[in-house]
């Protein structure tokens, strides 16, 4: 039986990361965690993926910014998916990428986490996107690095996925600038969602009106009310009039057994369809974090509706990855490279 | 076991491929099948080629054709061979290029081939390479793009395979030019081939005098004297006088069982050698899509030999590609990028 | 059972290496090994990858010296760590690198190496970076490659691994630049280490002033004194004055039975402790060409220690990897092409 390391609901991970991913001068060091983050960087971080999101007139431009500078995908998890957008985003940036399969590198040879980065920092590698299992990895990471070198956390455990909640900001802010005055509705399995913890912590420093989260017993973390938000367990309840509906990826191991007792029973109770997005905000808008399981989460004519901003979140993805790697990016005497 | 997914003989796939692989300016916009294409876009594929198959001194220069445009190989059958060679073309135009490992993404999380696809498109992927098992999926992911977003056909099932077509009447339009004046023999299992069909296509609408096939009975697809050709069992026969002879690759699930008896049997009676080559025309060229097969298709002498155009045909294929890729690449706007 | 290639111990390979290496005019034209080649390109690579080497202050600045020119990896033995330092060489040079991956691709269809080293050529790949399992791997490539392709050989068998050998030799010329007056030891494994093999004729090439060898029996190839070496069987009096330390890798697969009692044991007399230390010079260096197995060769207050080089090879080597690709890389003529 292989281990599912997303699987173990976790306690919230105890780091303070505001001091590591910020510079002495406040400025985007590491890019780990949306806790401890003042709203002016992200802010900064929307502001400057707004520079990237070109129309797509121009996207055939590439920019040099990063040319010369070394991009390693370190994915202890795979991810096709994330690692794509990473490794496009550092190509447009014209950054070299270099993907590093974990398991088939240094494992297999007893190597230990902290040689490897060694060895790779010696190679002039100038940045790690980091995806790991377990809750805290990428800030382990960035402890142990030199002042030349940042990280980007990709996912980390059950704890966060900061660029998947920057692009989401990013897409909310295109549609409803106005974050004070949104009511914002988070649903789903809110248990072991890094990316709604992400989102959570993103939209209350951005100042959102209001906060739901909307998930049946078993799929709401203990403690979630500290968060800063409301909890329903009533879809129906939860959407009346909103301005922004998140529906989060239910996990193909969740769909069967404890947590829910079947995809059909979830998607009776907490799919969403035409008929329930009546009762949110006429210009609601739905998202997604994708893949998108049709007929479980929402049924396509939702996916592919004209409440739907799926895709744009895949564009605004690029963009927001782009602006974390040139903000972070650092040069040789550690001071900002862009 | 495992499904060959190529090992199917299948009808001529019902595809009217005319319409979709052309703008309405009748450009390349997609190069998906032979069939369908009139001669002239055969001709301007060939022309633009030999603008890219420059002479060896020339081959260090890339151009910048394509630069800041991402073209993705999307591989459903795993083929290092035929994927390096894009690959090496897209370089060579300076597109930024994605290799998608199907299997490894989006099938394990369930994703829908459409999902994967609009999702592809949102990160601004701009051409899809497409290799797959089945007959016409390169047509259903053509049908299924906006505009702005090409696809080519590296392979469909046993349908078509054209760039490999076009690199076969590059090499051998650089031997000898005129199409009408020439007698072509195709040598093998018809039956299973995507390549010969489309290199029967592509002979036919380039006006070649004549164009015969060679196979065992059990290799020859029903109706193939419908395509324009004129069939033979017998090799010697088949190969008296002819000015280009392409061998096909025999597959080795083909080598042993129904098809042939075995592939001494099989060499005995189709296979090429020094002795066979002397019924053809004295200035006979000869050629295989790779790899050979030694002693079962044809002997070394004949595979290295001087009347072997077999590795003129690889490096072909780059320039093919090349042209592949830069006469259908679009704008945003969908109109012809290069 | 897999069959562990690099197990084996072999005699020396009976190449004349010195011909082949070089072209007509003395200069460098494949990298294959260190026997046989001349003080004078040896001390000219390190020259050349002096220029590489810049200061980290530079490292942002890629060099464009190969742009236009294609690089394979053919790797028959997986090392990603390995590949990784020549892939970023040939980025950091502006070229276009292509990793192909063996097992998944010809050899399943049973295609010869010939013939998958024609192809390549074909598609106009300049250079192959071979690592192999077996000793002259390398050389069978090169005298098959025509006059415009280079080779390099990234390890091969228990033969040599010259690259490895050159950054230990760049490693120690940075710390003491004068050979004749060195006493070098080299600790371990050196039965399989086609490093140490590599580092032999370097160091005795480059006129070093002292070459002492440390190991077990067991772990001493026989006739290891011809080679221009003192034997040592005890560590203690192996290391007594000696200006550099080279300790060897313990394969995993040595680490159990024959060769070595028990990894303890073998720290127990050959592991390095700063207490053995300060049986040297003062100002010793030690070096290991990674991974490091702590606790084995060395513990941890060794491989961090003061007197540790060990991550500055690392670094070294990727110039160094740079000036073989750059000195050996030719022109469609044959010529050199930098």
């Amino acid at each position: 039986m292989s281990v599912d390391t997303q699987a173990q609901p976790t306690q919230p991970v105890k780091v303070k990361p505001g001091n590591i991913q910020l510079d002495q001068n406040g400025k985007l060091r590491h890019f780990l965690a949306i806790e401890g983050l003042p709203k002016t960087v992200l802010t900064q971080i929307l502001d400057t993926a707004e520079s990237f999101a070109t129309p797509r007139e121009h996207h055939g431009k590439k920019v040099d910014l990063l040319k010369g500078h070394t991009i390693a995908n370190l994915f202890f998890e795979p991810s096709t998916r994330t690692r794509t957008t990473f490794e496009l985003a550092a190509k447009r940036l014209s950054a070299d990428v270099l993907n590093i399969n974990i398991s088939a590198s240094s494992s297999s040879k007893g190597e230990t986490l902290l040689d490897m980065l060694r060895n790779l920092e010696a190679m002039h590698i100038d940045m790690f996107v980091v995806r790991h299992g377990s809750s805290g990895a990428a800030h382990f990471i960035a402890n142990n690095v030199p002042s030349h070198v940042s990280v980007l956390n990709a996912g980390d455990g059950s704890h966060e996925h900061p660029t998947q909640a920057m692009l989401d900001m990013f897409t909310i802010r295109q549609h409803k600038p106005d974050f004070p005055s949104l009511r914002v509705a988070i649903v789903g399995d809110l248990m072991h969602s890094r990316v709604a913890r992400s989102q959570i912590h993103a939209l209350n420093t951005l100042g959102v009106g209001e906060l739901r989260v909307i998930a049946p017993q078993t799929l709401l973390p203990a403690g979630v009310e500290k968060l800063g938000v409301q909890v329903y367990q009533n879809l129906e309840a939860g959407i009346k009039d909103v301005d922004v509906i998140i529906m989060l990826r239910l996990q193909r191991e969740r769909m069967h057994g404890a947590y829910i007792p079947s995809q059909g029973e979830y998607f009776r109770l907490y799919g969403m369809t035409e008929q329930r997005l009546k009762l949110a905000k006429p210009d609601v808008i739905v998202m997604h974090p994708g893949p998108i399981n049709r007929g479980v989460e929402m049924d396509s004519a939702v996916a592919d509706g004209p409440h739907s901003v799926i895709l744009e979140q895949v564009s605004n993805g690029i963009a927001v990855r782009m602006a974390a790697m040139a903000m972070t990016m650092r040069n040789p005497d550690g001071s900002s490279a862009v």
